[in-house]
């Protein structure tokens, strides 16, 4: 195995780069950009990225390297230009977690506020489920646009939510790919340069972030949260652009809904003005941030006030239509949600004893989720956007013992037991009501 | 990037295995041979190991680890088996250094006192020489033999001095390559694995390590090499083998002559009871250890007064007489050294000063040799037999201004240049003798 010839014309070898990293030293901006325009054009083999990455696993980085290897993964392919639109380009970013499905209400909330939403999305991870999977659970809607046809959505609706292209950070992919198979995902560093380079590429100005912290979230605990969340908003201000990272609670699901077209249905239930308290009050939250960011509110407080008025006056729920329509989708399903695809059964998950929800383990009801077909074991598996779980008791809720906590929507009996065993175990009941918990934790940035 | 389908079926899955070293967790004996198994056979790819490799030298790894790693190393090919000899079977290791060759030496005198050495060689490696590639200045001398050739030439004369067959440790080969474009080659942990696995596969019952240490050294510092060396002992011990290690010095070149007909030319002069003190000197004590741990001396001292025998009779040069011979081997240019590849011109390097040698830069010196031709800048480059460097002067003795401390043999006129402004660099001259240090400084073992 010997490097490839065109190494030594390169003006910094590879094997340099890893052996500085490995003794702990600072990498320059250089030497980083080298490093990964090496990796993506295939100058740089896997076996040697594979070697650095765990080098920067275990030795961390500086913010100035953070933001170099982010810098260097942004411009490895296409960033967007949409300075043809006046209005702030605004996103939205979360961690991931359980019935976590603000986008579906932000990007037309925040686009009917007159913004503009370009929003690139993932698919589902582990116990967690993913924007474009909940969105194509609405028949016809087309995540896969090109370029083009997102512009043109952009300037029609104000919003469009699409999957990740083959241009936009090919190395953040090759490197992602990479870290999957050589357990070197768990890197604030990496993370937070894989998150940054991709949301960047969006040609935004602005940038909320929620990140997620508890039992169904990646990072489970808080301070770990905090330390992703202040390397992102550092890194997006060395860049140049308006960042705030909210701290936000995954000790339970977020809403009532778990399953891909249930998620859809709350989120119009959301935009009509009704849904629960806590999906309402966070997308409200959100929104209000990045109202503010982008310019159109002079506070957070009246971003949210805004917010709250273009979904009583029906503007969010009509620009949410227009996107949908645009993209392909099925505007009846989101007149009629019932419309939506529906499991054939349902079975309820009952509380053996009275008292007070004290406890949800978060990620076990994400994985009976999974378990029901909703999410993925393996990348290539389809999934099955009618199941899932409605939720009827939430932390700190009363419960008489017989009380339906949540109802398991299923296609298959097998599928039905596994996560209904998952799920008599997931929610803990105590005579006293537990403390209750903020949903925003902190604010990171501003 | 998926990983291989047949993973899921093999008890422990890389990415598991590579994770638990990346958290500083001991990996179970189970889990490296699995690990090192599927890397042998392509199953875990190159990316997965190099990650794994990186983690080893950044976390360590236990005594315990380091002994599975060994043995799932030497176990991934051949071990060679010379049962049928009675005698014992030895052999000595070096960690590598400028003007060593002792084992030209060694070989043939140990066999001559009745014991086995199947002895295995590698080739330069960065400024230092390397056996195989001194025993080729021999004219018709083959180290390419087969396992069974191997075995004829040891039965005849006692000893044979070959190099790494395809059949030997191919994990060790595998990862030799990979560590050396990844940056993982400096990992004590590793470089023990990768002796040792390759030394044991010879069918040895004992081993004689000389670790270097120096500035003509891999490792400068003494505490390192102490370090490697009790690895070492302490992990063929737990496979049931003889070993001790001598700390021995590199801070000068071993003997007067660099290159590598002018070594074997100096082995000769030893075998034949001359040549410089230091180089007879470690031979003598390398051979005492053999002896005594082939169980054919009762103590070190014995077995040196019985080398030394060996020597002044005559028997010692006779079997490396029969060996050459039996190898293919020119035995006039053994007889009549002149007859080896001498190099065309010679230039000398002289002392500026009066006063007394207190320092050798040896690093400097070994690269000046390969700078003439004597070793490799890249594995494919072909090397001068002819060429080196003699050195006149060594720590602590005295020079007058104007005296030569080297002289340079030569082919090439541009060689010769560069070699002599790194060799006028390389001798300091202090008024004040040096303290004198001695050549061993210590023993790791028994």
């Amino acid at each position: 195995m010997t490097q490839p010839a065109s190494h030594s014309a390169a003006p910094v070898r590879a094997v340099d780069v890893i052996a500085k990293k490995r003794d702990g030293h600072e990498l320059s901006a250089a030497e980083i950009e080298s490093f990964i325009v090496g990796y993506t054009d295939g100058q740089i083999a896997d076996y040697q990225a594979s070697a650095w990455l765990m080098s920067v696993v275990l030795r961390g980085m500086t913010r100035a390297e953070t933001s170099a290897l982010t810098n260097a993964m942004l411009h490895s392919g296409e960033v967007l230009d949409f300075s043809e639109f006046a209005a702030a380009k605004v996103d939205k970013h979360s961690t991931g977690g359980v019935g976590d499905k603000t986008s579906l209400v932000l990007a037309p909330l925040v686009a009917a506020a007159g913004l503009v939403v370009p929003m690139i999305s993932g698919r589902g991870l582990g116990h967690t489920g993913g924007t474009l999977d909940k969105l194509e659970s609405i028949p016809g809607f087309n995540v896969n646009l090109s370029t083009g046809d997102f512009r043109r959505v952009l300037k029609q609706c104000g919003c469009c939510m699409i999957g990740q292209t083959a241009e936009i950070a090919p190395a953040d992919r090759k490197l992602y790919a990479l870290r999957d198979v050589t357990a070197t995902v768990e890197s604030p560093y990496l993370i937070c340069a894989s998150i940054m380079s991709k949301k960047l590429a969006e040609g935004i100005d602005a940038l909320v972030l929620d990140v997620k912290t508890g039992s169904g979230a990646f990072m489970n605990k808080e301070e770990d949260a905090v330390f992703l969340a202040e390397l992102m908003v550092e890194t997006g201000e060395r860049m140049g652009k308006k960042v705030v990272a909210l701290i936000t609670d995954m000790d339970q699901p977020l809403g009532n809904n778990i399953g891909n077209a249930l998620e859809v249905a709350e989120c119009i239930d959301v935009l009509r003005g009704g849904g629960p308290d806590d999906l309402r009050e966070l997308c409200l939250e959100l929104a209000g941030w990045m109202l503010h960011l982008g310019g159109v509110a002079e506070t957070v407080e009246l971003g949210k006030t805004n917010s709250k008025q273009l979904i009583q006056s029906g503007a969010a729920l009509e620009t949410f239509r227009e996107m949908v329509k645009l993209q392909g989708g099925n505007v009846r399903a989101i007149d009629d949600p019932p419309l939506l695809p529906r499991a054939r059964h349902t079975r309820e998950v009952t509380s053996s004893r009275r008292g007070f929800i004290s406890e949800i383990d978060c990620r076990a009801v994400g994985t009976a989720s999974v378990v029901l077909g909703g999410g993925r074991a393996r990348k290539e598996d389809s999934i099955d956007p009618s199941v899932g779980i409605v939720l009827h008791r939430k932390l700190g809720d009363s419960v008489s013992a017989g009380d339906a906590v949540c109802t398991i929507h299923y296609n298959s009996e097998t599928q039905a037991t596994q996560a209904l065993s998952l799920l008599e175990k997931s929610f803990v009941v105590t005579t006293k009501a537990p403390p209750k918990k903020a949903l925003v934790r902190r604010v990171i940035g501003k």
